[in-house]
């Protein structure tokens, strides 16, 4: 299979789970359920549940367990973006091609429809149906806490916002910021399958190692977006870092030599996989297309 | 030991855990734990830890166990009377006598510091403090994002939301909102205990059905403290229901006719209690003060 029918399938799978995950009841707390759905199944790529799914694979995880996971990291994601586009944090219109959430349904629903993803997402996570041993399952809510939390994502996003208003800070501070903003998430992504497989602490470090350096890379990549690709593409407004005068990736190293630096983490990622041998090709391909990805 | 002896005793104990819950680290992440601690460690009655607390003495559960519990659901109030006071939402300038997160802070900070409450709350049911027994720690992390997201809280604020501009809903409607958005969390509180203890199903539904009714007085009292307390003694502002037009308890039963309804809520919680015998002397007690307290 290739590469890209891969993705498509590990997002059709997904989308299928989170839309029997919420549903919309009767009664007029619909609205937020709405709100919720407009928000998680919107097209996207869905990057994360593909690397949920394909870490599990190397453990011969069970699709069912790994698509608990997979839908989980992509509640947390979507709650993010919602929260992120509201107008007192990056203040969005577009997110996929479409209005944001509180676009299309206003600044409390969105607020509201982001907070029941989240409580969402630990509720699947604690669910029988993503393992059969609840020490398993409590080693994920754990892991997606930390890695969402205000040590995590959340912090990521408050350390951006101060980021706005100083265009000094250095290469290591925006490092640190993205790791936190889009690199925790991703890293327990990664690693979801080898808690779900029980496995050693080896191919974990393996996985952590590969995480990182594929959540710089993507972050790299998503700064050049930023500046090089067009709305039409990228279903969200270019430029805007730019314009903000923000200091990221780009703004500090260049257009060049941030390219650069996201081939040398690409590789660096791939080289992390080498004891997985063959099973771990679709990982491979992942960390060339987050490099490589118009959107 | 006095009720109010125990209420303050319960609040201490609580807040020595959430302040070793939330430390400031180095950073310019440091600003959002700042906005936690602002909101979780705020004066406050603590009534939902208490509640978890006193619940878990009738099951001799172990006191730190039942203190974790305690602390997740006092994040989870606070995270939510921030996002409720947002401008999106209430539009609150006044919290517990003091300026609201977005008031102090500012509003991109508020919403982060919500999210990240909310977060700490599933990883700290999480840990192994809570619980020697995963399967226990699991249960609590279901039942608290059951409470606390769209089919709970979070629902009955949506509903709350629209009531706003439905002077037209009923009783019943008011019933069905109120306990979703304040009655599932306190039953959350009163359950805990009994989770915690592994008890069998019947103590579980007579603490459910406590619980139902006293959340049910709680919020006619608050309707009551909204047209009769003083901004002085309830640190909010006083009179928005009745000026926002809303339907509330008391705008469709009257001030007589409310005050009615909660004196005989409150009998019917007590006597859910009969099987516990002098256990449960504090939760009676809760009952009585839910509709005494002029806060």
């Amino acid at each position: 299979m290739s590469f890209e029918a891969a993705l498509a399938e590990a997002a059709q799978a997904t989308d299928t789970l989170l839309d029997r995950l919420v549903g919309v009841p009767d009664g007029l707390e619909a609205r937020v359920f709405e709100a919720m759905r407009y928000a998680v199944l919107a097209p996207g790529k869905r990057l994360r549940p593909f690397l949920v799914l394909a870490g599990a694979q190397l453990f011969s995880v069970a699709q069912r367990s790994a698509l608990q996971a997979a839908a989980a990291v992509e509640l947390v994601h979507a709650y993010s973006l919602i929260h992120d586009d509201l107008p007192a944090m990056d203040n969005s219109d577009l997110r996929r091609g479409r209005p944001t959430c509180h676009k299309a349904f206003d600044e409390a629903t969105a607020i509201l429809a982001g907070d029941a993803l989240l409580t969402l997402a630990f509720e699947v996570l604690a669910e029988s149906d993503t393992h059969g041993d609840p020490a398993v399952r409590c080693e994920l809510v754990t892991a997606l806490a930390q890695a969402a939390g205000a040590q995590g994502m959340v912090g990521g996003q408050m350390i951006d916002l101060i980021a706005e208003h100083r265009p000094d800070l250095d290469i290591g501070a925006i490092t640190h910021l993205q790791r936190m903003k889009t690199g925790a998430l991703i890293a327990f992504s990664c690693e979801a399958g080898a808690v779900l497989g029980k496995v050693p602490h080896e191919p974990r470090l393996a996985l952590r190692g590969y995480a990182h350096d594929l959540g710089l890379a993507f972050q790299i990549a998503d700064d050049l977006l930023d500046v090089q690709g067009s709305a039409g593409e990228t279903g969200k407004p270019v430029n805007q870092d730019a314009a903000a005068g923000k200091a990221t990736f780009v703004s500090i190293l260049g257009v060049d030599r941030a390219r650069a630096q996201a081939e040398l983490l690409v590789g660096q990622a791939i080289r992390h996989l080498e004891m997985f041998g063959e099973k771990a090709d679709f990982l491979r391909l992942a960390a060339r297309f987050v490099i490589d990805r118009r959107t």
